[in-house]
């Protein structure tokens, strides 16, 4: 009897170290005679391309730990049902009886659709999956293994834009952070996280969850800047207008109807709200649009979750050898707020995770819609880890009379 | 007799180290009786907005020498001829003759000409600068304090990027990573020393030293892609056409003649090449514009950039104190190629300082323009140090031979 394992969708800083945990638990089991890797996805099972990961060094295993990326390679192949039988075809010829994905919940749904078909035509399989999105947003689990680095990379490039932003107010009023995440606000809201004092950025925070209000949101930020000197605003790739237009292709179209924009290389959110700040108030200023980079950023992971993606990893396997598949694997804290933080594994249908997303709850967003709550502060901080302190310098003061001692 | 010190440009990730060597040097000599910093440059002597440095606590100072931005503030006055009379009445109020300002040529160009201003009114004092930009494009010296940390954030970002976009390659051909550095090449170039094998990103360096060419660029493109299942771009913001016309601005006048565009909040060079090869090739692929990201990420400075930052201070006090004015510190390499690196302090004069730029010169730049020399990569490695090798799996290949034992 042999395992097969395939990563897809898009790379974490720690997808490949889940990937380490599933081959390491197969490896050990005398129940698995042989560990198959697809490459690119359920495109490497169609097309016969798969890794024997059993005969890998472990010290290639090893470096999987710390390694960004989707090592296997990922895919955008979309499964219609003239693949199953295919895919069918290859599960048998490769003895496959575990089969496990490391993914969201595209990917979830995926695995189930595919066991189900083995299943119908007489082909005994379990099959796990193991979570894995920077987006959050895979229901039942508390969180996903990817986010907490994720958030990491936004809240230290957030704080450290902060300091600047600050030193610079004489020449630039403003910055904007964009964050990945599509429709979830999970890595937007963990940059405030960083928030060690009063004035300390962020100051102004988009998400995908709630509507964009035009107004407010100029007023919001006329207020910080006062009170600040310069304002530090971090925007979702995904907020909408309450028409449910993308703010990132509707400005576009206050000028020119310009449709093809979008072709231009992403029109981004934040690049429309400078735009709206440079029109609005006549500042200067930037906006930061890394995109994948918070994916993969490996000198800016937390151990914590490099740690949670290789024991999905191995807990996938433990599930399937007991014969419990059909789920996926989830992360279940155990700790309350304030407590340090504890958690322990779980489980949640394969189906369940497939037809739900999990946008930020109302609890953790600000009544203003633009800021998160301590609940939300008390959820992200111990995931994100201890962030730096700088120093920063008394406020100015005249020394006229320290100088004529 | 007291001291002035003053930041100005924009920052990096170790100006405030430079802060603290001045600080720590003067406060050791007894000829300096106080320590006085500008809040936000010139502007600060003009306002009186001086700030007591000897009267901080030591853990406040040390502090500085890992914190980022530029802690006394910056400003973007251009001196006029009616400033330098109030200036000059508030050094002799505060009985400064020692000045000192961190920064880069037009920092350098000021302090030439408030000494030159109070040496023709009679009023002696010792000007001496202190080299900063993340840009290295400084006369005089064999690199720039700041450079180095940016140089490491451009390189760790092109290479996970690069590790990523391997992976997507079945989703995404193409990405490309946009760098500070104006019309100097050196952040780009920099990004090559992250290959450690064949086919390793970057791929393609667009360095502002040449011309934009495009037909060479999509040729170039179209090839490694073709090799490796994706490409890797690197460009500095301020590459242009041979007419002159910067990238960023030119692509966009193809469509509409929108020369509104700049003002939407900063086309790039990067969204421009974007939108290129989308066109071109029909290709998906991201764009990533970190702007001054790039110039406070503290958690991937270098710590010879750090101690190189601090150094340049404290000698720009021993200088001044020796009376040697009218100088900028300079770092001069006395090490040969491959050999451990070392270096000295030296000295350039602020007035050639401020009238010279340092493209890169022809030396290190790759004769078909799109990439560097070895000569480069030896002059850059030891200032950005070792970089991580991620763990890669061997190129897909059948296996049914293996499963079928």
């Amino acid at each position: 009897m042999n395992a097969l394992v395939g990563q897809s969708g898009g790379p974490t800083s720690v997808i490949n170290s889940s990937l380490a945990g599933v081959v390491d638990a197969c490896v050990k089991s005398p129940k698995v005679k042989q560990v198959f890797g697809m490459r690119f996805g359920i495109e490497g099972v169609l097309g016969n391309d798969l890794l024997d990961l059993a005969a890998l060094d472990a010290a290639t295993i090893k470096g999987l730990r710390s390694t960004p990326g989707s090592a296997l390679g990922s895919s955008r192949l979309k499964l219609k049902e003239e693949h199953f039988g295919p895919i069918l075809k290859q599960l048998k010829k490769h003895d496959i009886r575990y089969f496990f994905m490391i993914g969201g919940n595209d990917t979830m749904d995926t695995i189930h659709r595919v066991v189900e078909y083995a299943q119908e035509h007489g082909w005994e399989m379990t099959g796990v999956g193991v979570p894995k999105t920077v987006d959050n947003d895979l229901h039942g689990t508390d969180h996903t293994p990817g986010f907490a680095s994720a958030a990491r990379y936004v809240a230290l490039s957030v704080q450290q834009a902060g300091v600047l932003a600050r030193d610079m107010q004489r020449v630039d009023q403003f910055v904007i952070f964009q964050t990945v995440g599509r429709s979830a606000g999970w890595l937007p809201a963990a940059s405030a996280c960083v928030r060690h004092s009063n004035g300390d950025a962020p100051h102004v925070l988009l998400l995908p969850e709630r509507a964009f209000d035009r107004e407010a949101f100029l007023n919001l930020v006329a207020d910080k800047q006062k009170k600040h000197g310069f304002v530090s605003i971090v925007c979702g790739e995904g907020i909408t207008n309450a028409d449910g237009s993308p703010v990132s292709a509707s400005a576009t179209r206050d000028r020119f109807n310009n449709i093809e924009f979008g072709a231009m290389g992403g029109t981004s959110a934040a690049m429309m709200l400078h735009r709206m700040l440079s029109n609005e108030f006549g500042w200067r200023g930037e906006f930061q649009v890394t995109e994948s980079l918070q994916m993969c950023a490996a000198d800016r992971a937390v151990k914590l979750d490099y740690d949670e993606a290789y024991g999905c990893g191995r807990e996938a396997v433990r599930l399937a050898l007991k014969g419990e598949g059909g789920v996926m694997v989830t992360i279940q804290r155990t700790s309350k707020p304030k407590e340090p933080y504890s958690a322990t594994f779980g489980t949640a249908p394969l189906r369940e995770v497939a037809n739900h997303e999990r946008p930020m709850p109302d609890r953790y967003i600000a009544k203003n819609g633009m800021d998160v709550t301590s609940a939300f502060l008390d959820y992200a901080r111990p995931l994100i880890g201890p962030l730096p302190e700088y120093t920063a310098l008394p406020k100015p003061r005249r020394v006229t009379s320290a100088a004529s001692q």
